[in-house]
Formats: C-alpha cells, structure tokens, sequence
C-alpha cells in the first residue's frame, strides 16, 4: 500500500511531511522504507515530549495545558505544524497511547491521527493488541486515511 | 541491546534527541519500542530533504551548498542540532546514502552516524547489502557508538 501511495503522490507532484508522538518515528520509516521516495518525502518531526509538540510542531500551548497531548485538535495542530514546517503538501500526524497502561488517565489504545493540506481531516482511533501493534496500526490508520483523500 | 542502553541512560537521568536522513525515522522508531522510554526519549527531527537539515537541525548552509548532506561535519552539526532543539542531553545523527545507487556522486553505503553531548564523536561507515539493511546498520551503529560512550 505504501508504495502504490507515494506512487499516486510522485505522479500528482504532491509532497508528504510527518508529525509523530506514539508512534515515534515508524510513520516516517514506513515512508522512507520506498526506493526513491525522495521526491515525495520532504522529513518530519519525533515530538515524542509534550513541550515538543510546542516548540517544534508549534502546537498550542494552553492546549497542551488545558487537554494533555491526546486530543484531537492537538493532532490536527501537529499535522498543520508538520506540513508547515516542512513545507509539504500534506502533514500527517499520530498522537495517543500506545501503552502499556494508561498515560495521565487516557487508556492505552486511544489515538488520533490528522492529515493536513488540501483536505484536513482527524480521525479517532480505539486500538488494542499491545505497544508494538497500536503504534503499526496508528501509522497504517494515518496512511489510509491520506490514501482515501486523494483517490477520489 | 536498545533496552540495555535505556536502561543505562535512565539510571543516569539522561536524555536522548535525534536528526536522521537515510534513516528516516527508523533510529527514532527502534527507540520508542522500547517500553517506558519516555523518561529517556525527548524526540527529534526527520531531516530528509537537505533544506530541512539546514531550517529543522540547523546545519550550517554553505557547507550544505559546498560538500552536500553526506559528510562528516554535516552529521556532527545534524546531532548537535537535535540535542539542542529538542533540550536533550545527547543527540545522535544518521546522514548517507542508502540507495538503490549512488546520490549527487556519492557510492551507495557511505554513511556518517555522529553523537553530541557530554562526548561528541563521528564515525564513517561503509556499508552494503541494499537499502533496508544499509538503514539498519546505520541505526545501530550510531546506538553502539552512544553505548561505547557512557560505558566507560
């Protein structure tokens, strides 16, 4: 699927940037995975910390403050700041919790992911099976979620 | 060997950051499969695109515009930059090329991976075995280099 993605992206002249906290990095290796992805891949930004998501996405901070960094428009924000500082066509972005246990009362599994650019859209996610399969999930959810907007 | 070393930093209060090229989120991704590494793991930058190495890490632009993003000063500018941007106590850094093929003349396989912090270090990798094993030896070289640092 990701190939065939950035396939569609490299035909349409559109660029991708990423903005990560749960999954930390896995979005972007995913991408980067791809021969040649160069021309579509512009980088992103790991705003694992919550004061990252700040200083380098530029999220909101009273946001931050008032909802912790689990929050669907802190997800749109991310996705905004990504493709911003990046200057890309679209901004991808995951945050959430991929366990194991809660975080600051938000329940493991609960994620949101946003896509940002010529569509803006956020999507909740409630997801299970472990660290290791919500964080693969929040990137295949955030992948798909771009895919479903640009094929029309 | 990933849990050991955050084990090992934990124990000593210290943080991680990370600016990664070829890599492009897989250092940063092997980091956070680690359970409970937020105490360690601050964040970084995905710098692909050369221009990002200079606007995200802050690498110096002449020397990006006179010997390219594949070079030994670039890298220690790329850690130094995360370390700094994302309030870490060490930043590691990933730049080369990964291939398939060589890059703006550079040979598939030539990697620079550096650390910043308390001990800074640049090491010049020669490496094979197609993209994704290239990735992956570049990844954990930077992780041994960090290692072989603070087990003194």
């Amino acid at each position: 699927m990701i190939d065939r993605l950035i396939a569609t992206l490299a035909a349409r002249g559109e660029t991708l940037a990423v903005a990560e906290s749960l999954t930390g990095g896995l979005l972007a290796a995913t991408i980067v995975s791809v021969p040649g992805v160069s021309k579509v891949f512009r980088g992103g930004l790991v705003t694992y910390a919550t004061d990252l998501k700040h200083t380098l996405a530029g999220v909101d901070a009273d946001l931050l403050a008032e909802h912790g960094p689990v929050h669907p428009e802190v997800a749109r924000q991310m996705a905004a700041g990504a493709r911003e500082r990046c200057g890309a066509t679209w901004g991808l972005s995951t945050t959430g919790v991929a366990g194991p246990g809660a975080q600051d009362g938000v329940p493991e599994g609960v994620v949101f992911v946003a896509i940002d650019g010529p569509q803006r859209k956020v999507e909740h996610l409630t997801l299970s099976g472990g660290r290791q399969t919500i964080r693969q999930a929040a990137v295949d959810a955030v992948l798909a979620l771009l895919e479903s907007s640009i094929v029309t």
